[in-house]
This record gives structure tokens, sequence and C-alpha cells, in this order.
């Protein structure tokens, strides 16, 4: 059987990242799609499982040959999922979990309007800025300027299917898996 | 200690209703707005208790005097939030929760920037689209036309302070009174 596609978004600071991690560790025949990016590898960072590491040239070719579900650029670098792994994933009977940005949904829902779109909320925005303020690696203008960003993420949330409150990460994990096995049924 | 104001919103068949109801049972210092509307009284409805039924005449003059938190007309009726009685509660040291449709919040944001604003949310469109179907009094054309209204009621969710999913209606209540709770801390 052929596996679903789901994309997860949330504003920044939600905590997306953490949730979905959490998500891929409770069931196998989930696959997350690796990202395709224009900027440098950070420590660690391994070609091919953190993201594609491509040049800006590489992307631009992808780009024009329409090889990304979505793509965008972000503060100097592209970002962009390749159409093609998410495909054959699905295609193997794997449900396939795109963690991506707001502004890239309403190209994917474009593309792939049977894409599944789980939106990850904060409980408020009391929370999101206590846990942006938590990290304690930024400023406080950097702070109202995600503060910023949330709010107008929040407002594309209508358009996804599902809606998450990420108040607890294994809650909201386990929540989301909860959609996906409805889904299989 | 003077009490605070919350407005309790969400789309059209989320269970805004059940979940007040079930609040309200939850905690002795909340008190339950009451709203007035020149619609007639149903069966059983009482004055003062359901709604303060008034005349358009009475509704307009009121509107006149700036009586009203928010008021609005919904097919065909006139339906709005006496102002007083809030301010009373809130002095006798009540928390006050005003259940209203979205477009009425934008006016209470404006008229009283401290009310604390609490969006309810459906898991989903389409659990939103069973509930309405389930209760089984509504036509294709009249549930197409709620779910198109929900749609643009959520995209109205961002201006809430707070995030709640109706997944479970004493879920829902509870999550309501923590963060009415950790106001009063």
């Amino acid at each position: 059987m052929k596996g679903n596609i789901y994309m997860i978004a949330g504003p920044s600071g939600v905590g997306k990242g953490t949730v979905v991690k959490q998500l891929m560790k409770l069931d196998e025949k989930l696959a997350l799609s690796v990202s395709a990016t224009t900027r440098a590898p950070r420590e660690g960072e391994i070609d091919g499982v953190n993201y594609y590491f491509l040049t800006r040239e590489k992307f631009e070719t992808m780009v024009a040959e329409r090889g990304f579900l979505e793509h965008a650029e972000y503060v100097g670098n592209c970002y962009g999922t390749p159409k093609q792994p998410v495909i054959d994933q699905t295609e193997k009977g794997f449900d396939v979990i795109l963690e991506i940005e707001v502004q890239g949904c309403a190209q994917i829902m474009e593309m792939l309007p049977e894409a599944k779109g789980i939106f990850l909320l904060p409980p408020s925005y009391n929370e999101l800025e206590k846990r942006l303020r938590g990290r304690g690696t930024e400023t406080e203008e950097k702070i109202s300027k995600r503060l910023e960003t949330a709010r107008t993420e929040i407002a594309q949330a209508y358009r996804f299917d599902h809606f998450v409150i990420n108040d607890d990460v294994d809650a909201a994990a386990a929540r989301i898996l909860d959609i996906i096995r409805e889904y299989r049924d």
C-alpha cells in the first residue's frame, strides 16, 4: 500500500524539530524527508542525513527542472524539499514527514493536494515567548522579531487539515501519530 | 482582588457551548456573561439566564449609549454583550467568561485590551464536519456553508492569546481552567 505525505509546520519557536524527532522514534513506517540547502554544513551535519548540501548553481538547476516540492530563500540561503525521494518513499509504503516552514506549505498544497497538513501551535504566545527566551541565545530584539513572525505564521494555520498543540513533546508526537494511523485504516 | 475577563471563541460547530458549560461547573469564582438578543426566546429559555431578551428598539438604544462590549447581527437577529454586568462581576472578584462569536472579538479586544482571548480549535476539519453532520439537523448545503464559515473563523485564531483544542470536552474545559488559574497566581 502506498504511503501518505504529511506536512508538519508551525510558527518559529514552537518546537517542531523536537516533536518530529520524537515522532520518528514511535513508528517504523515513517520516513523523514531530507531537505536541500545552499547553506554551509554546521559541525557534525552529514550530507544526505541532516540536509542535502548543494551549491547555489545545483540548487537553481533543480528549481528550473521542477525538482522541488517547495523552495524558499531564508536569511540569504536557499532551502527546498526534493520531490523524487518523497515519491519514492511513499511508493515503498512509507508515510513521509515533511518538516517545513509555514511559507513553503502553500507551494506543496498546490503541487501535492493529497498531502495532509498538520499545524503545530504553542499553547499561547506567552508560552512561545518563554521558550524563545529560554534558549538564552537570542537578543530581545530578535525575540520580538520572532514573535512577530510567529503571529503571521499562526495566521496561516487555517489552511492546514489538523491542529495539534505542543504543550508537551511526547503528547504532541503521540497525537500526530494518531492522526497518521487514522489515515492508514 | 479584581477578576479577569476571558473571551472564549471558536469556529461554528467546535462545541464552544458544551465546553463552557463544563468549565462553569469546575470553579466557583467563574461567572458566565449573559448576552442580549433581539431574537425570540426558545422554549424553556429564561430572560436574564439564557439571554437578556430585548426589543430591537431597546437594543439600539443600548448600542447608541455604548452599553455593549460587542454586538453584531446574525441571521437577522442582534446579539450583544452588555458591558456593565461584566465590569460589576470582575469588581466582585469573579473571572468573567464571555462566550462569543469570532466576529465579536475584535470589538472587545479594542474596548477591553486587558481581556484574554482563548480560541477553541477542532482537532481537524474532518472532525468538525463529522460533528456538524452528527447533529443530524442540517442539510448538506448548510453543512458546507458552516464549514466555509469555520475556515474564515479559524483564520482569526492568531489574534487570540491562548489556543485549546476541543478533542474532548472535559479535557478542553480543564485546560481552559488551567489558563485561568495561571493568571490568578
